[in-house]
């Protein structure tokens, strides 16, 4: 049996990892606006992207490259280098011609859509990195846009064998949402001695069940990216407890960014079991995240079991009203058209409502299909915050 | 050449076509709760409903009777037999077979999901109709929810040969939301001389322009209904002056239903075109009136291009963004590449934004599909109706 030992680190805590943020003068009032992650050994990468066809300058750069290691990512906040065309892939030739000492630099951008990257700056700032420095939080702080708190976790993974690897992270988001300051993104580092392609396939299977179950506002930016480096540097892997640690790390920092959803005052699970399969589960899960009136009933803290119900019938999945139950935490209100919500369970529902956390649990009862997602509230920060945010 | 002349009327402006709305204690303070309509010949019918799982016990009812010709629709507001199972489908048989003198009678329902509905007080309130009453705007006012304002409009048609027929309409929505209190319904009444099969063709691709094209919150509820009667009493006909009558009311209806819905200050076309087909248009111009982010910046009256395209290319049609053109009416922003968003233009946008309604057109350059979606802003208000709606 492996062991997970969680380190109050982020993506310096691998062997063989620097990072730091700086300022280059993109954002106002000299706040960091500049990160990068070196590693003194080439790396393999891992990565996963967003499905937007408008996908930002960054991404076709980085497919341009067919497969490679690298040992240098740079990421910049405040400009997400998006709608900018072929200049703007352009532009991050000529600023990662000027990295030095750097194999396959990768660059990695948030921001405004539709505005050149300031070169000069970003050119400028490179040459304030320092190779030598560990400064994960001040790296996880430069890449922040509209995020309160920057999201950083790590682990140290003790094998049975006696050898041990290291795995941490940082990301940014706010909830996927607000592409005016778009995006979310992940960097991972690990000194796991593990195969660019089975490191592939398992980030693939786990962005499903984490990034992709976790939803604000359910829109889907032109920048948002995960990215695995794996340096090997511990010598040691095993394929189970690497799976476990990168599942709880991307797990956890999915949902930092619905805690951190712009106005969210609330996260919650939606559980959803016995679809007719996974698929149709996490349509229902998702259709129940991503609704308005499922969002604003959170904010008002009202058990309005009917537009759970509703929500679930419009989803297009497979479902009738004789076989579904609706539970909020352990109160069940509806069970196979039995109707349980009097004034009692209304007020025990009302209280579950009022806790940061918790879960609104709906069994199809049709399948064997299952699948969680994470929601947070819509209140009136969120509409003050994208109503008025370039004003 | 046929002409259509606009009568200040609603579902009796039809020859042979009675409605009334009364109050049978079902809403509190005496507000009028149940409405008719009634045709003193029997009537063809056709129909649209909700495509939502959980449809309601009306629904279910209606598509139990098979083909059939009637002569009255009993409706209700404040209950919408909705999660009710079984014994909702058969409360609504012991309501109707107190009704005398009437053919194969309907009832449709709006409110509140997963109550019984008040069967002796519905049953009194039958009593109270008077089948001679031509209130039309008594009717459309009985049905409202958390409507505004009532919802009616009438056409003459004059055809080439001398001959005319009517057709009105009332409708009750304020968005396709609000599933506590859910639902649209829209009944037509006309004299045309129509057979059933062409009304329920027609009827069908009039609500793909219409209804399914406007949106509040991307909700579709348990109790959409769409009714035509159609009882011939004028003996005219003609199926592309029918068509546009039919569109103009729908279409009418629509927008007015979204200018209605809660909270909504603007109301925004989308008008999308060069898609790769039609389907593909559809798609976009909803992805584009259902997005949260749309909404926030239509509040906000900010001119934000970025989310426009960021949304599109999430839609997961066809696009990109050398091909795609974006305007605020006929302020062109972003054309095939180039911007022209300097700060100049932004001002223009800003002054279109702030009109109660203007147009989005978004070009994607790629093929002939084209659509038109309708939407709403999103502010403050809507999240205090829907949060706070039960308190």
């Amino acid at each position: 049996m492996h062991n997970l030992v969680s380190l109050n680190s982020g993506v310096c805590a691998s062997d063989g990892f620097y990072a730091d943020g700086i300022s280059a003068g993109l954002k106002p009032n000299g706040a960091k606006d500049m990160a990068f992650i070196y590693s003194d050994v080439e790396c393999e990468v891992a990565s996963v992207f967003t499905t937007n066809k408008m996908c930002a300058a960054p991404i076709k750069h980085f497919r341009s490259m067919g497969s490679f290691k690298t040992n240098f990512v740079l990421i910049n906040s405040k400009n997400a280098n998006a709608m900018t065309g072929k200049k703007g892939i352009t532009d991050i030739s000529e600023i990662l011609s000027t990295c030095k000492n750097v194999t396959n630099p990768i660059m990695s951008s948030t921001g405004v859509i539709g505005v050149r990257l300031p070169k000069e700056k970003i050119i400028n700032g490179i040459k304030l990195f320092d190779f030598t420095k560990k400064e994960p939080n001040s790296a996880a702080s430069a890449i922040m846009t509209t995020d309160t708190f920057s999201k950083e976790i790590a682990y140290k993974v003790e094998l049975e064998d006696g050898s041990s690897f290291k795995i941490g992270a940082m990301a940014k988001g706010a909830g996927m949402i607000n592409p005016a300051m778009a995006t979310m993104l992940c960097f991972i580092t690990t000194d796991a001695k593990v195969s660019q392609s089975e490191m592939q396939s398992i980030l693939d299977e786990t962005t499903k069940k984490t990034f992709n179950a976790a939803s604000v506002d359910g829109d889907t930016s032109t920048n948002d990216t995960v990215l695995i480096l794996s340096n090997g540097k511990s010598g040691a892997y095993e394929k189970e407890a690497f799976k476990e640690a990168l599942f709880k790390i991307m797990h956890f920092l999915a949902l930092e960014m619905v805690r951190d959803g712009e106005g969210a005052t609330k996260l919650v699970t939606y559980n959803v079991t016995g679809a007719k399969d996974d698929r149709e589960a996490e349509v229902v899960a998702k259709a129940l995240s991503d609704s308005l009136l499922m969002k604003t009933a959170l904010f008002g803290e009202d058990p309005n079991w009917g537009r759970i119900a509703s929500t679930v019938g419009a989803s297009g999945a497979e479902s009738n009203e004789e076989s579904l139950t609706i539970s909020f935490n352990e109160h069940c209100v509806y069970e196979k058209g039995t109707l349980y919500f009097d004034e009692s369970m209304e007020e025990k529902c009302a209280l579950v409502m009022k806790k940061d956390r918790f879960t609104i649990f709906c069994d199809l009862g049709i399948g064997t299909g299952n699948f969680e997602a994470y929601g947070c509230d819509l209140g009136h920060e969120y509409v003050k915050i994208n109503a008025d945010y370039r004003t």
